[in-house]
C-alpha cells in the first residue's frame, strides 16, 4: 500500500482521548488508514512526504444532520422571517412541491453541489436524510441518491403531512409501503418529533416500524418546543437527539444518563434568530453532544461547519476545544461510528489541514475559509 | 479599450438609486469601467462575452475599516475572553510588541494574504489603518507598506499610549514627528476615542492635527463606552465614526443631521460577545450606515464582509437590502469615494458575482463561500 507523511503538523488535535494533542507532530497515512503518528523527529519512511509548514491538522468533520436531497430554495421565505415572521414546520411543503417536480439528473447535481460545499468546509463523513418526498416514489428517488453520495442514509418519510393527505393515512403509508420501499436504500429511521408535524405517539410509532424493518433510530427532537421527543429518543436507544433548542432539567438528566448523543444545530438558530440550545449543561451533566449543519432550504441553508463551531463558541459557551470534539467524535458518536472523528492508528485517514496553526482559529476568524485540504480515506478531495 | 460583456446575470443590484435592480440583465465592462448596464437583450457588441449562467452581480464590498498591519496573533487572548475574560483597549499592545519585532518581508507577507482573504471575500476595496507601531519608525513602516495595497491609508498612530512611555509625551510625538513622517503616505488620521485609550480632548487635539497636516479624519467611537467620540466627529465633519455601540439618542440625531457616516462593525460585537449596535435606530433616524470588517487580531480576526452582512441581517434587524447598500455604497460614503459602491455608467468596474442568484443569500446561507469571482477595475482577481 501506498503511504503518505504529512509533516510539518504544527498541531495535531487526534480527538483521541489517549494520544491528546501532539505539537510539531507528523502523520503516516497508509492506504485509507492513519498508519502511524507522533513526533515528526520520530517519523518513518514513506512513499511520499508533504510539508504542512506549521498548519494544525483535525479529524475531519462528521456532519450527522443534513437534509441535502431537494429543489428549490427558500430565500424569501428567510427574508421575511428575518422581519419578523416566525419559522413554523410549515414551509417544508413548499419544497416537497419543487422536490417532487425535479427530475433525477436535477436533484443529483443539487446534492453533488451540496456535497462539494461539505467537502470544502471540512466534512468527511455526512448523514443525509429523506423527507422532501412524502409520497413512496419520491421517497424512494430520494434515499437512493443520498446513497450515491453517502452510506448514511436515513429515511424521514415522517417529515410532516403532506398537503392534502388524511394524517392517519399518511402515517399508514409511513410505516407500510414507503418504508418498505426505503429500508432497504438507508441505515436510520427519523422523524421530526414537533408541533405542526408529528406527536410522541406517532414519532414512536414510526420508529418502531423502522426498526422492525433493520433500521436504527434517530429523531428530530425539542426544536420549537419541549416536545416530548427528547425522553422518547432515549427511551427507543437513538443514537441522537437533534436539536435539543427546549430541554427541562429532566430531559438533560435522560441524555446524560444515555447513550444517545445531543446533537446540537446552532446554524438553525442562527437562521431562524432563536436561542441556543443550553450546552453547557449537557456538557457539565456529561451528556455527549455533537455539532452538526442540519443543512436544508428553510431552517438553515448553511454547509458551515466551521461556522457551527464559531456559533458554539460565541452563542454556547462551549470551549473552542469542546467544539471540535462535537464537531468530530461526537457526531461519530451521533453515527455509531468508531471509525472515524479520531486520528488514531487504524482509523480512516479522513482528516481536515487548516491554514492556521490551530483549531482555535476556527472561532477566532469566523466566515474565514480556513480549511486548507479534506482528505477522505487517505485521498486529498 | 477592450470591452467585456458580463451577460445571464440573474439579478443585478446597482445599489444605484435611479437603476435599482435589474433582472436578467447584463453588464458592459470598458477598460477599467462600467461602459453599460441594462436588460441583456439590449446588450451591445463586445469583445468578450461571459454567460453568468443566473448568478447575481453586485458592486464589490468596501471595507472602511480595517487594521492589516501587524505581526502574530492573539488567538489564545481571544479563547480565554470566550470564557468570560472582557476585551480592553490594552491587548493592543501585545501586538504591537510583536509587529516592531517583525521586518518588512514579514509585515508585507501577512498584509499581502489578508488582502487575498479581503478579495475572495468581494471586497474590492479597502482602508487600512497604522497602529499597532506607536513610534515613529514602525507607524512609518506601517503606512508605507499600507500604501503598496491601498490608496485608502490611515495614520493610527493614536491607537493606545504604547508602554513605557508618558501618555503627555506620546500625544506630543503623534501631533509632531510621528505625524509629519507619516502624513504623506496617508490621507486619513484616526484616533481610538475610548476609555483605555484616548479621551474626547485628547483625540480632538490629534484629529486637528492630522487635518492641519492635510489629513482627512475618522474616528473609532462610542464602541466600549458612550464616550463622547461621536459628537466629536461630527463636530470635526469627520467622515465616519466607527463602531457606534454605544449610543446616546443624541448621538443618533447628531449622525442622522450630519455627513458622518455611522460605520458598523458586527464582526467586532461577535467575537468579543457584545450587544450589536442598534442599526435600526440609525437607520430609522435617517443616518447613512455603512458595515466593515474591522479586521485584526485582537477584538475580531475575520475578513468575511459576506458574514458581517448575515450578522447585520441577524443580529442587527437590517434588511438583506440595507445590509448589502451599507456593505456597498455605505463602505464608498464613509470613505467620501464617489467612483466606487454603486454600479452605473462611469463607475470603476469593481464588482462580485455570487454563486447564487440573489444578495439574499449571503445572509440565507451564513459561513457558505458565496463569492464566485471579484472584479477589480474590470479585471477579475
Amino acid at each position: 500500500m501506498t503511504t503518505t507523511l504529512l509533516t510539518g503538523i504544527g498541531l495535531l488535535a487526534t480527538q483521541d482521548d489517549e494520544l491528546g494533542e501532539l505539537t510539531d507532530a507528523a502523520l503516516l497515512i497508509t492506504g485509507d488508514r492513519v498508519g502511524w503518528l507522533g513526533p515528526a523527529t520520530d517519523a518513518p519512511a514513506a512513499d511520499r512526504r508533504l510539508d504542512l509548514a506549521g498548519r494544525c491538522v483535525l479529524p475531519g468533520f462528521v456532519d450527522s444532520h443534513a437534509h441535502l436531497v431537494f429543489a428549490g430554495d427558500r430565500a424569501a421565505e428567510f427574508a421575511a422571517r428575518m422581519t419578523g415572521q416566525p419559522y413554523t414546520a410549515g414551509g417544508i411543503r413548499s419544497t416537497v412541491t419543487a422536490t417532487r417536480a425535479a427530475g433525477d439528473e436535477l436533484l443529483r447535481a443539487n446534492l453533488a453541489r451540496l456535497a462539494a460545499e461539505l467537502h470544502a468546509a471540512g466534512v468527511t463523513t455526512f448523514e443525509c436524510k429523506s423527507g422532501y418526498g412524502l409520497d413512496v416514489d419520491t421517497e424512494l428517488r430520494s434515499v437512493r441518491l443520498a446513497a450515491e453520495q453517502t452510506s448514511e442514509v436515513t429515511f424521514l418519510g415522517a417529515h410532516v403531512v403532506p398537503a392534502g393527505v388524511d394524517r392517519s393515512d399518511y402515517l399508514d403509508q409511513v410505516r407500510g409501503p414507503m418504508l418498505a420501499a426505503c429500508a432497504p436504500h438507508a441505515r436510520w429511521v427519523d422523524v421530526f418529533c414537533e408541533a405542526g408535524a408529528f406527536d410522541v405517539a406517532e414519532s414512536r410509532a414510526v420508529l418502531q416500524a423502522g426498526i422492525a424493518a433493520g433500521l436504527q433510530p434517530r429523531l428530530h427532537a425539542n426544536q420549537l418546543t419541549a416536545s416530548g421527543g427528547v425522553q422518547l429518543a432515549v427511551e427507543l436507544g437513538a443514537a441522537s437527539a437533534d436539536h435539543c433548542t427546549h430541554l427541562a432539567p429532566s430531559d438533560i438528566d435522560a441524555l446524560a444518563g444515555s447513550s444517545t448523543v445531543a446533537t446540537l444545530l446552532p446554524l438553525v438558530e442562527f437562521s431562524t434568530r432563536s436561542p441556543y440550545p443550553d450546552a453547557r449543561a449537557l456538557l457539565d451533566a456529561g451528556a455527549t453532544v455533537a455539532l452538526a449543519t442540519d443543512c436544508n432550504p428553510g431552517s438553515g441553508f448553511s454547509t458551515s461547519m466551521p461556522l457551527a463551531i464559531a456559533l458554539a463558541v460565541r452563542e454556547m459557551r462551549m470551549s473552542p476545544a469542546e467544539a471540535v470534539r462535537a464537531a468530530t467524535v461526537g457526531g461519530a458518536r451521533a453515527l455509531r461510528r468508531d471509525d472515524i472523528g479520531r486520528l488514531a492508528v487504524g482509523q480512516r485517514a479522513d482528516l481536515v489541514v487548516l491554514d492556521a496553526p490551530s483549531y482555535l482559529h476556527l472561532a477566532y476568524r469566523p466566515g474565514v475559509p480556513l480549511i486548507q485540504q479534506t482528505w477522505i480515506g487517505g485521498v486529498p478531495v
